[in-house]
């Protein structure tokens, strides 16, 4: 989707990728075969590039800081990564400029006797179940665990390596998220605050401006544009955000376009992929402003049976005013292969038509979600 | 601007380019470098694809017609293409089906005292001066000229090779354009018809709705219906249109996305490039419906110190609410090198941040053409 908004603006992206299958090969200028972890090949990548920048938090901080010394420009900054890719770091800068965050503790593996003791006071402090994120690396619900007793938290433990975040499980209302594209100079624009829901830690829909009133959607951007000044942000910042016993928590944030922000194509003036560049471009940016009353933006996953969107797009197409994105991803039952979108006026109405098509597009309905009373 | 659309419904976009720095190759899945008028090479496209479609005219309909036969689905058809290519054949389809054309002639060069005597009585007959059109490989004003006299007529014709359209010279009140994309089934979708202004035969801005009432645009857009039927066409047909008299006559066609659909990437529920693909692909078309009541769209050119839009990109896009395309080409001094759309409420002001983003990209001010007074 980067790809498509470089093409628009006359913008060469050069793509680094282990697999010239990769999608976004299909639309880049130029491909470099390598991986962003090997020195030569993430050279190779910076001689053809004014400007480096990501699609994922898969990267080596003491690599990229090489490439800084020698010139290469790096956007978002090592200091905006640094916070992106170790959980444990974005909550001790958040809690240091006292932005309101769950209950955590940090624990290091391998301690044996003291860690344990430390989740175990944590969950007798905060109440069982408590919730266990290793603080790199996760991503997508993957790397996320509730333990519900000593136990289970010592079972999921176990296996595991490096450092460890041990959190309350929120009582949630809802979940939010906030998208902020910023300049270098720091000048910044923010597109209103949208909820999402995820089951089992993966994103299964975004609702614009979704059921929460006006106050809190203006608090939640502010919160976001707090946030991407702290972290220095440079390019697109996303804030995911909890709404808990009347407060707003920063739970986690991704420096880079985010499945929280795929509506913007449509629905608002400016999409966060032609943001993202505008920013680490040091370009002007475009507004955030929202282009229709609502907007509901549902994701697609293959099917148990096989199901592929691509497969399935006449039906998909079928459904009126369904903005159907694909990834050009391979189907795997469960895999996320796309997005939907649908702008109106009628928030019920565009959910119907985003979920009718999701599932005409083979996604699997979601556990625990309850869907528009329509839908078939 | 085709390439994005396929990229974003995951379908694999393979060009035939002759140059691999022409700026289709940047977004497409495969290229292959080649001439469409050369069978091997359009044979090694074909290989490649599903389709073949087109984005000019500038094709060898027996070429096409050898692969039909082996198979190759072409899309939109020999019939339509044939009319696309060729003006004198265009005009004598319309005028069978009772269309309303401009007066006009067709003669053959090199037919000395007889062609000349033809001309020289058309132009007697509806007055000088008339319009010279070359009837096959014209574009963007080129193989166009007015003649205001017999002898400035032979001149113009004195090197020109093939059949020659003479026509009136229409006294025009506008230009409109519609759009209509449609099935292999005849499912069609119309976009509203626009305004647009040329200057020199080429095309500086489209406006939508223009300053026509409702009646004039809903009266093109039913001739558009007519002609793409007329045409058989498959995928997207463009249908320009002289306003002048009190009636509608029909100009020109092009089988292909075209200049006057380019403010439907932001400015309708479905862009020109989408619904081309799908209607070629036989997929059902999404909507045509504008979604702002005023939209803009002024088209960019090299300056005369060859300024290039690519070089100036901060100043345009420092408009607020100006989309900026690109087409990745080189600059020279007025080639065309993309488009600014601008879509709002007010159609005064979306005309002015059209026009000040183009100028601060560097295109000249259009002879001939009044820009918003407060355009600097």
């Amino acid at each position: 989707m980067a790809g498509e908004a470089a093409s628009a603006l006359g913008l060469s992206m050069a793509v680094l990728a282990e697999d010239p299958g990769d999608a976004a090969c299909a639309v880049a200028a130029e491909v470099v075969l390598g991986s962003p972890l090997v020195e030569a090949e993430l050279r190779a990548l910076a001689r053809r590039c004014d400007v480096i920048t990501f699609d994922h938090e898969q990267v080596d901080l003491a690599l990229l800081a090489a490439l800084k010394e020698d010139g290469v420009v790096i956007r978002p900054g090592l200091d905006t990564l640094a916070m992106a890719v170790d959980k444990a770091h974005m909550r001790a800068v958040l809690v240091e400029a006292g932005v309101a965050v769950p209950a955590h503790i940090v624990v290091e593996t391998g301690s044996g006797d003291e860690t344990a003791g430390a989740v175990t006071g944590f969950g007798a402090e905060h109440g069982w179940p408590i919730v266990l994120k290793i603080a790199r690396g996760g991503y997508d619900g993957k790397g996320v665990w509730v333990a519900g007793d000593p136990a289970e938290a010592a079972a999921i433990m176990a296996p595991l390596t490096g450092t460890v975040l041990v959190e309350e499980l929120v009582p949630l209302e809802a979940e939010l998220a906030v998208m902020v594209a910023r300049r270098p100079s720091g000048q910044s624009v923010a597109w209103p605050a949208v909820e999402t829901a995820q089951v089992g830690g993966v994103c299964r829909e975004v609702l614009v401006p979704g059921r929460w009133p006006p106050e809190v959607i203006a608090q939640a951007g502010m919160l976001g544009q707090q946030v991407a000044e702290l972290a220095g942000a440079v390019g697109v910042l996303a804030v995911e955000l909890f709404w808990s016993r009347g407060q707003l928590l920063v739970n986690e944030i991704a420096a880079r376009p985010h499945n929280s922000g795929h509506w913007t194509i449509e629905g608002s003036v400016t999409s966060q992929f032609e943001n993202h560049l505008r920013a680490v471009l040091d370009l002007p940016l475009g507004s955030g402003a929202p282009q229709h009353a609502q907007v509901a933006s549902v994701n697609l996953f293959g099917g148990p049976a096989g199901e592929d969107p691509a497969a399935l797009l006449a039906r998909g197409l079928a459904i009126p005013g369904a903005h159907i994105h694909l990834y050009g991803k391979g189907a795997r039952p469960g895999r996320k292969l796309g997005h939907v979108t649908v702008c109106g006026d009628d928030a019920a109405l565009v959910r119907e038509q985003a979920w009718a098509a999701a599932l005409a597009l083979g996604t699997p309905r979601p556990d625990g979600l309850r869907l528009p009373e329509g839908v078939s």
